[in-house]
């Protein structure tokens, strides 16, 4: 290596080039398409990409959400390390909350606490990942997933969700896709990226057959809760007598409030059966090497949940019913983009991109690409979830922003189409 | 696998045994040495196994540190995910506290956020995992290293910190240890566990061995500031123009925050070196796909900074200095323990164990678990850190509790000693 004396040094050591084929993550692509906006443009730029609602007053976060937090870190209480697994009142608030529906009661020593629902997903990719094994990802999914079990080399299989069918899982295609190292099935309920909320009926089915294949569920509520449409949210664990779930979660989306970071692990396992494969012992073992959630933040987290009244949930949700109903319709009168299945839960839907309609737009990356340089508004393509040529589009924002946003991909649509 | 019913289930997974030899750590030895603890014993449990003093009073943060947190979780401006490497004002703040002795200007860009320290160790460690690496480690040294390399399959070696030179690097085993595939040397200075201060001198010597053998140093100064002895802290990143130096810290050793899980790595590479190796890339990558710090305790980081009187460091420091003192003449008057240096930095210290002066005892494990047991004392075995028969102490408790930790330790001493 030329120095700028024009000496020569010799150095050893270089990067880890698997870390690039392992991050094909969310944010990565949307840093790439924030880069590509047009700075001359002088309207404010649109952010239609991620679950991340907090800079619009009407999605603020409970106030005595956040003085439980101002209070946890003014009692010095809870500036030491944490205990592996968590603080233990945090983790027995976090099980009652779980518990709340009566079907499954969960003790505080069932829940392990991460940094955010990213970290769940780390830990448990981890944890899978010895060697030969793999796991049944959804197609379209959570890209996290892929990206973690491509860093720990754990083979990945995938499954496919119908949109034709409100995005159900194809549970043929996961009987065909089992194998004796196959240790478990990822679901994410309410789903992101589609959307959907899966019925009581079909996630007895998923859980059936699991047990029939020998796998256990791993289940992504990060959105649960946030169900707004016909079918009520159930949890996975409701059927934790039929097969072990880990359900993954946290307070992001729920409290809105991404930054906080505290998510977790939580076990159904009533007879024991993870516990003795030894997951349970992979993931205490892992907590003990790893970073921990903030230690207030968990000291205050029997007060996040006693003192946020229900009217903040409510309230919540009935601006995600408008906006999905905003969205379903204005998407309507954009000629190339069609929407399978009107958004019932979660903060994002997908929606398919008709290119026979557009000129000059090859993929969903390109379409993407222009639209955030030409109308400001950043889309996430469906190549980053796993599904090439759709767009996953983020409804959680303020109303009038959503349909300028909207406003604006109609025009740019229209401005692309292909001359008849 | 036989069920409750009688009836027989076939499940497929297992855990990762790989975790299981990973995670020597610090935390899963002290939760270990806990469980040994005689429920009778009315006298109070001492803790001087970790690095965490925050049930003291006398070692509380300083109050406008936490005015800081609450400010910035009332602003609702910090609620949000956070940019990849963090909040800019954030990077910025650290960058400046990390330059204010004028000889290294870092950018905010030069700095990446963490979760706390423990995190920054996670990441580099990845980053350096590609197959065939190797990595130098001191001995004794901080078991994460040992534990995430493990986990990552990154290769060890390790070299030996020198007692009777006040734990200097053995720079001639470190010369002996490197081939091509090594990527860098870890110091950790202010030393856990020996807790002493390397010299100016000593750490020029490091960065130019390094350089000749063509690695990069990672400095791990996580008890920077924490010096009360003779040797000033020297920041390695002041060699950064002989050698590229990634330096490593986190607020929870100097605010005495670490439940507040803040951190970084800090980018020294005047000549753009670790630029042009991939390094920064794999790091940025890896970003992309891991959790971060709370976004709000980021947001309150210029006004921690600012607003963290003098007094507070120089009062902590004073109390250290005091416990050093009381610790080293209190350790010479326990016949079964050395301690080869005097502890001038960080919050702990290694001292010998000679068994023949004891009856019983084969081993630091042994001597550990009977402490605890015998005397509600908990000390970490030195085999934790790399050096069996060793003992690693935390001097960092309120004086009394000290003294009284180590009156325990002479009378279990005395109790065990070898008949003449
Ligand atoms: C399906 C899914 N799982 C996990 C996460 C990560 O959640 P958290 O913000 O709590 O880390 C997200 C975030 O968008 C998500 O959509
Ligand atoms: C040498 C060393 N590095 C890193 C850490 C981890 O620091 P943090 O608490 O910021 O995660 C510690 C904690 O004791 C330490 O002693």
């Amino acid at each position: 290596m030329e120095n700028g004396n024009g000496s020569h040094e010799k150095w050893n050591f270089r990067g880890n080039a698997e870390l690039n084929t392992a991050s094909i993550s969310v944010r990565g692509v949307l840093n790439t398409l924030a880069k590509n906006l047009n700075s001359d443009d002088r309207r404010p730029t649109i952010m239609l990409g991620r679950g991340d609602p907090t800079e619009f007053a009407s999605f603020w976060t409970a106030p005595p959400a956040a003085d439980a937090v101002s209070d946890a870190v003014q009692s010095f209480k809870f500036n030491s390390y944490c205990p592996t697994g968590g603080v233990l009142e945090a983790r027995r608030a976090i099980a009652e909350l779980l518990s709340c529906d009566g079907s499954n009661q969960l003790l505080p020593e069932d829940v392990y606490l991460t940094v955010g629902c990213t970290q769940a997903i780390e830990i448990i990719v981890s944890v899978l990942a010895r060697p030969g094994a793999n796991i049944l990802l959804p197609k379209p999914g959570y890209p996290q997933y892929e990206a973690r079990a491509a860093f720990d080399h754990l083979e990945v299989r995938h499954f496919n969700l119908i949109p034709e069918k409100g995005w159900e899982v194809d549970l043929d295609a996961v009987e065909a896709l089992v194998d004796d190292n196959t240790a478990a099935i990822v679901v994410i309920n309410p789903s992101n990226p589609c959307g959907n909320v899966f019925t009581y009926q079909h996630l007895k089915k998923i859980a059936e057959t699991a047990k029939k294949l020998g796998i256990f569920v791993i289940s992504d509520e990060v959105y649960g809760r946030l169900a707004f449409g016909s079918n009520p949210f159930v949890p996975m664990g409701k059927f934790s007598s039929i097969v072990p779930v880990l359900t993954l979660g946290s307070i992001s989306k729920t409290w809105i409030v991404p930054g906080w970071r505290l998510g977790w692990i939580a076990k159904n396992d009533p007879k024991g059966i993870l516990e003795k494969s030894g997951i349970v012992d992979s993931i205490k073992n892992y907590l003990d090497i790893t970073c921990d959630p903030a230690t207030f933040v968990q000291g205050a987290m029997p007060q996040i949940i006693e003192r946020t009244k229900e009217s903040f949930f409510s309230n919540i949700i009935g601006i995600m019913r408008e906006a999905a109903d905003i969205l379903y319709e204005m998407i309507k009168e954009i000629p190339c983009l069609t929407c399978p299945h009107k958004p019932d839960g979660s903060m994002v839907v997908l929606v398919k991109l008709n290119l026979s309609a557009l000129e000059g737009i090859d993929d969903d990356i390109q379409f993407c690409l222009k639209l955030s340089k030409e109308e400001s508004v950043i889309v996430l393509p469906g190549v980053t979830v796993g599904l090439k040529n759709w767009l996953r589009i983020t409804f959680a924002v303020e109303l009038s922003v959503l349909k300028e946003g909207l406003q604006r991909m109609k025009a740019f649509s229209q401005r692309h189409a292909k001359k008849q």
